[in-house]
Parts: C-alpha cells; sequence; structure tokens
C-alpha cells in the first residue's frame, strides 16, 4: 500500500510534522515576523525537520502474509503517524525528539480488515492506536511506554465512503475514516451537509470527530457531534455490533454515548449514521464590540438563554479581537452569525443584537467608502482562524511556546476562571521563561448554563526547553480547571495530555464502569493504551 | 416510619393498586359506561381490589436496630410497593394474583442511609428495588423470581428538597425523590421551571424520570430530561460520585449519559444538578385538521425538519381525535404549540400551520357562537391526556385488556410501522379474544430524523385469562418493532416487560460493556434484579 502523503481529492502534500499542508506552512520570513511580537524569540527559525534525520529502525514486528497488504513500514509513513498536531508534538519534531515511532501503518479498507489487525495485534502483543486525520493536540494518537512488543498504527482514511443517504430522514451512513471535505463533497450532490466544521476540519475524520466528541459548527443547542449520531457500528476484540438506526429511544443507557468519546480505547468505530441538515438558504451575520469584557460575558449568556439559537455567537476578548482583526481599539468582539433552511433569519439576528445592545454592546456601523466593519470583522475573524495553527507552528520555529487549551463551566465560574488564568498563568510563563506572556480568550460555544473558553497563550520559550516550560503551564493550567469546577476539555478530547485533569474529574462509579468496560471488550490492553484509563 | 398514603402538599390517598388519586377512579357507573365502548366487556366490573384480602406474610428479613427506623413492613405500604402501574400489574391487583410483595419497605432520607441500606442488603443477598412515584408501565419496579432471600422497596420520595438553585445558571440541585409538582413548587418562587410534564407528572420522581431517560413536555429538539441534566450524584454498592456541574464536556464518554437510563442496575440516583427554563411568557396554540393520515405525517415531518422547534406537536390520528374530542369527523388532527421566554411565537406558529396546509391541512376556522374550535380541540386533547390511563384502569375492570406502546423510527419506515401495527396487532387481538380490537395511534415527539408513535390497544379480554392475552399481544408487538427497526421504548423504557425486545436491539460490544459495569457496580447483583441484564 502506498504512503499517504497526499489527501484524497487533493494533490497537496501534508506535513509529517507540522499542521495541515506542507505549501501553507509560514516561510522563514513570515516566522521571523511572527517571533517579533514575542520578545525573546529565536533570532531565526527553527529548521524545518526532516524524515530523513529521524532514526528510523525497522519494525519490531511483522504481520503474517495473509495481512502484508494491509500494512507498511515506510519510514514517511511511519513518521507521520507517529504524533498528532500538539504544540507539543510540533516542538518534539522541530527539536528532533519525537515519540515513539509506530512499527507499522496500517490501512484496513473494511471492517474485516480492523478486525483481523486487532485480532493479528491482540495475538501478538501489538498496541493499536486508531488514527483518523491525525489531528489531536492532546496526546491522543501516540503510543508511549514499552509495555508492548510493537505499535500498529491504524489509520482509518482509506475509509471514506458516504454509503447510503436516507433523504426521508435526512442521514446518511458513512465511513470513519472521511476526512471533512471528503465527506461533504459527497453530500453536496443530495443538497444535503453534515454541517461540522471544527478548526481542523480538512485534517479530521469523522471517526475522530466521534471518537473525541467535537465540537462542531453551531455555537449553540446541538453544539457537539454527539447530537447527530443516529447509529454507530464499533468493531472491538471482543467482537462487533451496530446500534440500531434510531431518531431517539429510551432502551436503557445509550449505547452510541458509551462509545462516544472513547478515544480508541474501547473499540474502532468505523462507520455511522449520521444526521445531516439541508444547506441553509438564508444567513445573517454581523458583529458586536463591547468596551468592557464582563458586561459582554453577560450579553452572550442572555443570548445563550434566549430561544433565538445563533449557529455562531462567538466572544473575542480584546487581544484575541486584536489579533485576528476583528477590532483594533481594544474591544471585545461577539460575532453573530444566523442561517436556516426554513427561512429568514433576520428578525433573530436582530433581536440578539438588541439583548446584546441592552448589555452595552455597541451595534457595528457602516463606515463611509468602505465595507460595513461588522461583516469585515466577521470575515476577518474567519480567516485568522482556519490560518492560526499554521500560525503556532511558525511561532514554535521561533522557539516560543503556544499552548491553545479549551473548557467549560457554568455561568457564575466563568469571569473568576478567565481572571484566575490570566493571572496564575501569566505569572507561571514569566516565571519559566523570563518573559511575559501573550494570554487570550474567546468563547467557542455558548449554553443556557455556561459558556466554552478557549485560551491561546504564546510566550517566548527557554531554548530546547520548550517541553519543560509547557509541562509547568500546563501543570498550572491543569490545577486551575479543576480548583474552578471546569472541566479539563471541552472538545479537544483527553488524550494523553489531559489524563492527570480528567483522572480528577471523573466520578469514582463511573472510572470503575469504564475500566470493566474495557477489559470486556479489550482483554488484552492493545487498543489506544495510555489514554482515558490505564 | 409512617406509610406512605398520603401524597406531600395534598391530601389525597394514592390508590395502591391502580393508577393516581384513589378518589379520581372511576366508579362503578362510569366503568360500566366505558366496558359499552367495547363489544364482549363484562357486564359488571370487578371490584376494587382490597390490601386486607392480600396474603402478606411477614418479612423474609429483619434489619439490625441502626437502620429500623428507615424502613417498615407496614402492609399497606408493602402492597403499594409491589407493582408498578401497567395494565399488567392493575389486571393482577384485581384479579388477586399481585407480584412478590416487598419484605420491606424503605425510606432513606440521605444519601448515607441509600448507602448503609445497600450494605446491609448486600451483606444479606436482599434484593433492592428503587422506587420513585412507582409509575412504571414495565415492569420496572417489581421484584421477579427467587433468586434473593428478600425484597427491599427503596423508597426514595422522603429525599424531595430542592437544595440549591443557581439563578445565573438557571439551574437547580434537586433530590431524586421529588415528584414533579413538589419539585415545582419549590422552584415556582424564583421564576424557573424544570417544564418536564410526563403523563405521569404527578406520579412520578426525578430519579424515576433520570433512571428511565423520561420523554417531558418538548415535542422537538431537548425531548427527553437527559438534556436537562448538568450533573448527577449515584449512590452504588461499590462507593457514590458525583460527576462535575459542566454545560457540556468533552473529557471522554459522558459519564452521567451512562447512569441515565440504568433504570436502578448500577445505583440509585440520589440527586441532579438540572438544567431550567424561565416561565413562559408568550404561547400559542392551534389544531389543524387532515382527511389523510399520510399527508399528514409528511406535514410533521416538514415542520420537524425546520428550525421553528414547536413545544408541541402532537399528530393524533382519527381515533385518537375522536377519542380525545378533538375531531368528530374523521380528521387526524395535529396539536401544534409554541412558547417562548423571550418574544412572541405568532410568527413560528403561522409558520408551521402554513407548512402544515402545504401538506394538505385544513386551518381550523371559528365558529360562529362558540369556542375557536382549534383551542377547544386543543383543550379536549389535553383533559384527555391527563384523565386517560385512569380510564384504562376502568376498562381493566371490565375486563378489558388495555396496552399502551411507544416507540421511535426514522421517518422512512413510520408508515409502515404503523399499518403492520393495526393489521397484525388488530389480528392477534382477534385471534386472542374473538373481539375486535380499538387501536389508536398518535405521534409524541418528533425529530428531524423520525418520530415516535405511541399506540393505544383495547380489546375485550378473555375473563380471567387477560394476562394470556396480554401476553399474545405484547409478543406481536416486540416482533414487529424489530422488523421495522423500531426501538422497544421511545421514552417508557425496559423493565422486565420490555427485555426480551431490549435484547434484541441491544449492540452485543454495548452488553458486554453494560455487563462488565454492572459487576463492577453491583457485584452482589442486589440493585433491581432482571432488569435491562441478568
Amino acid at each position: 500500500m502506498p504512503a499517504t502523503a497526499t489527501d484524497p481529492g487533493t494533490s497537496r502534500i501534508r506535513s509529517w510534522w507540522g499542521w495541515g499542508y506542507a505549501d501553507a506552512q509560514p516561510d522563514d520570513a513570515e516566522c521571523a515576523a511572527l517571533g517579533a511580537l514575542l520578545p525573546g524569540t529565536l533570532a531565526r527559525p527553527l529548521p524545518i525537520p526532516r524524515v530523513a534525520d529521524l532514526t528510523i529502525g525497522p519494525p519490531g514486528v511483522t504481520v503474517p502474509s495473509a495481512l502484508a497488504h494491509l500494512v507498511t513500514a515506510d519510514p514517511r509513513a511511519r513518521a507521520a503517524h507517529a504524533m498528532g498536531k500538539a504544540y507539543r508534538d510540533v516542538i518534539r519534531a522541530l527539536r528532533g525528539r519525537p515519540g515513539r515511532i509506530p512499527d507499522l501503518v496500517g490501512r484496513p479498507t473494511c471492517d474485516r480488515e480492523v478486525a483481523d489487525l486487532l485480532d493479528w495485534a491482540g495475538g501478538h502483543g501489538v498496541a493499536v492506536v486508531p488514527f483518523g486525520g491525525g489531528s489531536s493536540v492532546v496526546g491522543g494518537v501516540e503510543y508511549r511506554g514499552d509495555a508492548h512488543r510493537a505499535v500498529l498504527s491504524l489509520d482509518l482514511t482509506a475509509m471514506d465512503r458516504v454509503l447510503e443517504i436516507d433523504t426521508a430522514a435526512r442521514s446518511a451512513r458513512i465511513q470513519a475514516g472521511a476526512l471533512g471535505p471528503v465527506l461533504e463533497e459527497q453530500l453536496r450532490p443530495h443538497g444535503l451537509t453534515l454541517r461540522h466544521f471544527p478548526q481542523s476540519f480538512e485534517f479530521s475524520t469523522l471517526g475522530g470527530w466521534l471518537a473525541t466528541r467535537a465540537g462542531g459548527h453551531y455555537a449553540t443547542v446541538h453544539t457537539r457531534i454527539d447530537d447527530f449520531v443516529q447509529s454507530l457500528r464499533v468493531v472491538t476484540p471482543a467482537g462487533a455490533g451496530t446500534s440500531r438506526r434510531l431518531p431517539a429511544s429510551g432502551a436503557g443507557p445509550s449505547p452510541d454515548r458509551f462509545f462516544l468519546g472513547s478515544e480508541g480505547t474501547l473499540g474502532v468505530i468505523t462507520e455511522a449514521w449520521m444526521r445531516l441538515q439541508e444547506r441553509p438558504r438564508w444567513k445573517a451575520a454581523t458583529s458586536v464590540a463591547f468596551a468592557d469584557f464582563h458586561r459582554a460575558l453577560d450579553a452572550v449568556r442572555a443570548i445563550a438563554q434566549s430561544d433565538l439559537a445563533p449557529a455562531n455567537c462567538r466572544l473575542l476578548d480584546p487581544g484575541e479581537a486584536l489579533l485576528s482583526g476583528a477590532s483594533h481599539d481594544g474591544s471585545a468582539v461577539l460575532v453573530l452569525g444566523f442561517e436556516s433552511a426554513t427561512g429568514p433569519v433576520d428578525g433573530r439576528l436582530a433581536a440578539a443584537v438588541d439583548l446584546a445592545c441592552a448589555h452595552g454592546g455597541r451595534r457595528a456601523v457602516p463606515e463611509a467608502g468602505g465595507d460595513r466593519p461588522s461583516e469585515a470583522a466577521v470575515g476577518a475573524w474567519r480567516s485568522a482562524f482556519l490560518r492560526m495553527p499554521y500560525l503556532r507552528d511558525g511561532l514554535a520555529r521561533m522557539g516560543a511556546v503556544v499552548e491553545t487549551f479549551e473548557t467549560a463551566a457554568t455561568w457564575g465560574g466563568i469571569p473568576a476562571l478567565i481572571d484566575a488564568v490570566r493571572t496564575e498563568v501569566g505569572a507561571a510563563a514569566l516565571k519559566a521563561t523570563g518573559h511575559p506572556a501573550t494570554i487570550n480568550c474567546r468563547l467557542t460555544h455558548v449554553y443556557p448554563d455556561g459558556a466554552a473558553p478557549y485560551f491561546t497563550v504564546a510566550v517566548a520559550g527557554r531554548p530546547g526547553d520548550e517541553l519543560e516550560v509547557w509541562d509547568d503551564i500546563k501543570a498550572v493550567v491543569t490545577d486551575i480547571l479543576h480548583r474552578h469546577g471546569a472541566t479539563i476539555t471541552h472538545h479537544h478530547a483527553v488524550g494523553r495530555d489531559h489524563r492527570p485533569g480528567y483522572d480528577l474529574q471523573r466520578p469514582e462509579p463511573f472510572a470503575l464502569a469504564l475500566r470493566a468496560a474495557k477489559h470486556a471488550l479489550d482483554p488484552r490492553g492493545i487498543l489506544n493504551p495510555g489514554v482515558l484509563i490505564d
């Protein structure tokens, strides 16, 4: 089988070590310009790492000839499956200290082949790390430790077809290995869309979204992929099964909800019936500026507690708004968007803007001779959003430490939580590096009872010790989230990096249940060892 | 401790054997009038059963003196906890063949006492059946078999307080034993409401709703109590735990979703933080009549796939519409209701009516000199809805067999499913009794991808063999639902009566996980034995 150097449907080459497409990465000059924004970064960027410089030995295991066509030991494929795309992963690649390189990369094309590979791995003490688009930012797709004889990265992207469409029920049976654009392209001729657009949309798969309970397009109501699942098919070492295709059911605990978020530890999700949307025909968007971030929080709460249900309701703090070009005067900016396939949405947008203005928001005013600034702000923010992970890699090449993390908490705790992150993470970063950190915050999803803040922390690192600085910052973050009763992750998942926080937050009866289920479904402990549970 | 003869906040006496309040049960004359509607029923009603006529021996077990104040062996309390309120339960009481009477009824007042009773029961081979309002219609709150030395019915209704309210996050910490009216009364002074109004509202508890994943007030979007759970506290034989209070989280599989629907088999839910609503200030309702039920289904699908989100969207087939007084001309009737605490809803109602009329619906037209028939239809239906279970008991006293069951399926399968129920259940009922059955259907909840039909079957029984007739009908129903890919239950739960259908539908990997979790949390197998899993 070929190594996956290019994406289906494009001829663009994916970076083996950094975010996205290799040709979209910032060049040296752009890296230097980024570095200039953070005092104390390197004088010139670290060189782009090369697979040829890695020490990649022969695989520690071989598969029987009947399975040989399903795996590759190609060094580039193995390197590209060694880690996800967290800052930690990027810096490890840049510093020539990547995680353990998998012995083999498997690319099954059907459930039977997934089961065959699991059977073989179980019989030979080989760890299996399910791998979709590989965009994990929490250490979810690598192997750590040495308890297993060898490691197989199980790449699902050869299973990328929309197998069936039910237009009456607006749903489709989709293989788990389909990347975002690949599945949307197959739905488009039917006038339907999954409308799940995480920042990683181009580089992540349906199966990855399901296994990590990804956060999606909608800022309110159905914010998470979970709500769009009609049925799941899961292949486990103990056998495969498919849940019944149902709009809803009250028959026992939801089987699907147990596998959603299981992060490859209980089984491999191979396909799902997903609920789709009609493409929206009416859209309206604007932005509202706030001089006072705390009043902006009140405005967002009022909108989240109304029944207006905006598709987008993203509050940018002044730093985030400045960085993305959404404001230049120190304002916080609320980006509001409504959409519908049923009818006009201007009334809902107007009502939301009214609510925002009642809490101190300033309506966008058209400027003479230019774009309407509100639309410009929306556009600026969206471009910056998609470009952000590439810029992070550029900053990493300048020796900066960059961490993005997200959480959720009830409304009462949000202001103190954000303040604590600014104060305590800022102090920790300063202490660890001697440099001041930039800390920005936005709300990505909002709920009647709380919100999901997303933080970006950037600071010049200690050259060569970037991982140690990151560890220090992450420990402080984990402690803050725990003390404030916030979740260790709203939609990035747990992986290996969030284990300490997850272990603190998981109720003990559920931990007992999960361990018992893991033992029943994966008795040899081969599936994504170290993630969620030991 | 006293037996619970009366409800908190009322002086009305609950029936020990039938639905609801004893003083609301149909009298003999009303029973006879009901029986006259079904050819072949008895000439006079079966007498109301008396506790004194039951053989209730001394309890087969005693608790240590430290726990004595938490339990009662009072015969009336034990009789009232022997079964739920299914037709099966009512007819067993009427025929003097009730289920196994529990040896003791426990009424803990706090988590510690729940844990103490579980510890004691585990150490003495005593089965524990968690009991909320006792309104199960699926055999969920009784004990069957003789594998345990004794049976403790664990009545949670002494734990009925709203413990904390967070108005910013519009949520409350509520003890699981609070009956619907009891918790709403405590929320009302704060201008908040849980707005969960199942048919059993007066006679069921928060804990029961959570343990059975009850269907609630909203016909669309958030139809199920699950979506309103912020955090759960669960006491299991292996220890207690509380999930973190979060508006959303992506940290592993949802711990709450695993205990929701566990029907008392994995632990006892003792309290929950619940998401609340503001009381709606704007409401609008109407009804639309359809000459053709299949076109009405299309209309409802169009509304469910819009973003109008009606709070009520209940389609009554002609028989159901006639029975409830919503129509008298053989029309099917769609009852539509909108509500909001944010702003007027007339526009959404008008848009929904337009959609309905585009699919053959007839707008309600005000009649000269009378109520607007649309509002009359809405009111008629609501009164009939609350009265229905009492009438079922009246029919049972006339020797009729009455079964209500509900399911859900994707839109494509709905017409054939409804036709199959009419045809096959009708034939089975005729064969079993020699009498024609009345079979009515309504849609109670609707989804973009499907709907939840609710069926009522009534037929004159074979005197003395009502249970056998019911068994025959239930077997046919289970088979139909399975063949049509529908769920065995949308919101009535599995209990013991739906086990055969549930076992057919549960995916095997989840069955393995559930069994393992059960063994870990309830190693002695004392919790609600026979429900969900063995």
